[in-house]
């Protein structure tokens, strides 16, 4: 056995770079999320933040017409990710934009996104997840997903702040306010177990939050960073990968490339 | 009475506009649904047929990473088409692509779908629909939907044909041969009692194959057609549009401005 | 394209006669009705209205014991009314009563009734659709339709006003007041983004309602109606009819005649 | 605790009587369900067996239309049921007619009918229930019960036999012949575990049956028989009845005599 | 028919044993169950009460790291049980432990347990089932057996009453107090139409309770007696016993010897 | 940023201590599943492999009955791992037994079990999961984990191979084949996209079989071990563990110790 865990270890010591897309034309929160993934990531893996280059694009995807806006330039990242030697890419946006289209074009690559991810462990941390949103223009979007990853059962409900994606972090004691108030509430009134921030900018809240309140508080980066990290790790162990039939078939090479999926 | 059927019947005599997107870089299929459309269309409804213009970009959106593509385009020419004095658009692919941000960036226009036209239909005609798709690389994705718009209870299940999008016209006989054998096996084998066909680009055969087989088969272009001809009457008589609330909240104007929503 | 569009003007030209019927043993709502429709038919469309005959029988259909009761003259009247040359039949109460029947015994007409038809809509005007009921006895019948109509995960609940079928125009002031309240709470507690009026006769707010409330409030006999114009015109456009497998097959003529079907 | 005994085993002589309404205008099955009802009730239950009366009408309900047309008549016979002293009615048919009304109009008896009887045992002797009906065109309907009922996690499927309500008896050897392969094939292809026996025509089959297939297999009317006992007994000991609230709420005396729900 | 209904009546004095194991190792409760459960028990039926023998082991099973300490015991004393010539047991838990496990080792007695019997005919008496239950920590899992249990649709919600399962009869008349709060509550607020007690341990509050709140009130022991007698007569008359393919398949006898299954 | 990533190498570096639980009175397959976890261990994880002690017990938990009998010293086996150190626990079968009662007394450990892990991995990998069980009398209990775990709009069915637990590995030649042929069916048939093999037992033929069928096969263990790695990860980085709240409450200690939860 010593054998296999001595290779085993050396492998292991190859650092995996993750790349966090933050699908926004808008560089500012690079720094912020750099410092927050990397914080969180296992000692083998590198965390690598990018936001969408260009000269005009949404800051923020609350709106689905956002979100389609950024959705061809997330695919272009990813492809480009795979160019660059990233073993993972993390779609930082809860809605989980552009999943599938991630996965169809990832060769070795995991991709994760944060609704999935945070799903998976709420499953598995308790027993009725109740999502602190920001505004409830959000909701009928993030319950589909409740729906598609099958949580309908363990759903406590949706509770909403009424902060807009970039305010999050304007006045954080104000936010931080009033996510623990609407937090509270869920517990209370919807006997809820898990807390979910349903927003990837609804960061910095969760380790003061879940000492508070006594229950886990899922902050949606880091969920999508440490299920990726998994992802990776079945992918290097056990050659576990996105499959290649159904939903993430890969489109053929030479259609692609004339339908112009690797220009920008 | 008279006096309101009189009115009524003036307004009716203006003509309603209404824009089908064939969502694909590619004019080639323009005449064909452009004359597809208006053969079936309304006597106060005119069709215009336009695809997404640009030097290079998918040509068929059977994959998730071609149809992230487009959908930007599509928001973009939703936005035109209110401006140009269009009642309605049409979103001309099955996966229904973009529809919630379509609605959204909509002001008076109505926005229709195949998917969700031809699943309601469905349910109206018969209580087991079978879809007939072209490759099963599409099946997770209009499965979805197939969940998502509630008709999980009357589903007799996919069948596939084995065609890509681009090849349904190409050998039209073939296709037809497929389609029909496929169809018989969903009514004889899974008991279906309507017959939904799961691409637009299927088109041209539904006529003739409801006569052979006895039950309704739903072309997936005139359902998103006669679908949206409702909703535009249903907004000119009794003033129901898209709801403001929630999902089809529209963005603020000059955030969507700044954002570059209304570029090219 | 021209003689194509010409002769679809031509046979358009003609009218359809579409009949409702007020399942109720009591004609002093059809004026109500018949003005309430033409007003929001379409101009190729006459609708008339009938109660059912008799001497004595339920004027209104809010217990399942009355709605049984109705039932068989519902079938009568459909058979009769594709004996007079109608297109199409709207069943007039939010129960659907009688839906299934009658589409097994209709030929080449077109069948509809407000649930089915209203639900259809609000998936397609919202994501959160709340039904205000007259009385919360009517509740579990409209859930089952909830349910079987696949709208669960676009459900924001019932709304009850404490008003009997017939109570609603009776002082109509207060009927709106109540219809008003719920709504509003529908809205701000429940995060509905439609609001459908679960009977028929909460006839003649919804107009006013929907710009007081900035959300759109649907008449259950307009959206029946406006929804089986679209029966009709895929059915005269498309061929598409009721299935005449599985569910809506109809019984074998001579053993119908046998067991008197078509008897009074 | 001997009192209590005493008194319970006293009050326990008296005879319950249940009513098996056959939903037919034909008295021709009459002796048939009596004594194959009497063969397997309790000791202190006497079944007797009613069809409809009239001139004509329905001698079966496959059809959704017939169905209708003896609801009115089902009503009436749960009515005088109740003045005649029964304590329980059994609605004789699998899609289990108007037994929201039957429920509504009883007062002190209890209704039970066969779906929802059979449905419940097959929840308790098995985990995945196959039925066998008559033709496909009962599927949708049963289907919706099978929903309805909460099942459809324990559902094999369904298997027809080709047979109509009223050939069920006519060659008894070729249906059970037919039954008997059916049934086979859902234990060995659709892996179910018990078999019910979906229209209570298919009578007289189900003893040799189970002891060749090794499961259960339900038969309809015996499955209605047995639930209505037990719900006999809830109602005798410990005073449950059907809810007055919601669902089975009582019309109003005064309306329901005015509306001619107590004549014929 | 007269022959057989003498037959059956003979058989019928027979009498039949069941067994109400109450799994805790705490005898206290015996007679309090023994004369709860034969008060409702039918004049052919005896129930015996037993709890768990052992120096030691949960005296409630509120928590799962109880329940699975007290499931070995279960299982022995039905196996014993069938030994002694018990027709039936009850498993006195409204978690149903270890039901799959007891059905696998009967050979011909029936078995029942609170949960599924409640749910079951809460269905038949209402629409809209609300569960009083002890504690919030209860929750989770009953709610799974709502789901599997197919009550989904008829589920009103839980209301507790922050009651320990030993707390219930210290001091009834707070536990009545509370226990009647809280139905209110379900009724008015959750549209309720029959209240189920969560709990074998909330027994003697049923009786005045539903007097009061003028709705069917489900005691948990008494409703898995009723539906265990109704078993058993299912397996007298009808010989439908619980299916010994798939989920309540026996273990091979000498594996199970092996295994240590039939000691103590 | 450096310093923040230099403490988390440091504190990576301290190895954790896995234990994976064979819950089966036979320590025959302990080095087996020794071997073949650490050899898909992360570096800084060590598993060790214990089976359950004593005299008698079941050799393989396929029958509930047997899995009762080992829930209450899985629960000990949790107990006593973290007394000596360990950070987490797999119960090591595909039924998932024990698993609340396992959170509910664990403090700081972290809990997996094999379809929990493998179901949500199942679902990042593809779209359409298939599952290939040892015998179809362990199908009813997994599908309802299948509906527990919210999969079953992804789940494309069961495939049975036929073998006992503790037959998988006696002629593996055999396993193999007939575990890759039932594989190849749900690809081609059942038009699965990712193989999960159904049993713990299951070992040593996942990646040869996935290089054959080119779509990922899930082997049970591994993918428990893979999930617990990262809800160990979770918890050492950002604090995330059971919730103490509803479903994994831990019982009071007194009580606990008084019912004999620590005594073995």
């Amino acid at each position: 056995m010593s054998t296999i865990r001595l290779f085993r270890k050396e492998k292991n010591t190859l650092m995996n770079k993750i790349l966090y897309i933050d699908p926004a034309y808008d560089d500012s929160y690079i720094n912020l999320f750099n410092n927050h993934l990397n914080k969180y990531a296992e000692a083998n893996i590198t965390v690598e933040v990018e936001s969408l280059e260009g000269q005009q694009g949404p800051e923020h995807v609350e709106y689905s017409c956002y979100e389609v806006m950024v959705m061809p330039d997330i695919v272009r990242k990813v492809i480009e990710a795979e160019k660059k030697g990233f073993n993972a890419v993390i779609i930082g946006c809860f809605y989980d934009p552009a999943l599938q289209a991630a996965r169809e074009v990832s060769k070795n690559m995991m991709i994760s996104a944060p609704a999935e991810s945070a799903f998976s462990m709420a499953r598995s941390l308790g027993s009725n997840m109740s999502i602190i949103v920001g505004r409830t223009k959000t909701i009928p979007q993030i319950k589909q997903n409740v729906y598609r990853y099958g949580m309908a059962e363990n759903f406590a409900g949706f509770r909403s702040v009424d902060l807009g994606v970039l305010e999050f972090q304007k006045d954080s004691k104000e936010s931080m306010k009033r996510i623990r108030a609407e937090s509270r509430k869920a517990i209370q009134e919807d006997n809820a177990d898990v807390i979910v921030l349903g927003c990837t900018a609804e960061l910095g809240f969760h380790e003061s939050l879940q000492k508070e309140l006594g229950v886990p508080v899922l902050d949606a980066s880091i969920a999508a960073l440490k299920y990726v990290e998994m992802l990776v790790n079945i992918n290097n162990k056990a050659g576990w990968s996105h499959s290649r039939v159904n939903a993430y078939e890969s489109p053929p090479h030479d259609e692609a490339v004339q339908f112009g999926l690797y220009n920008k």
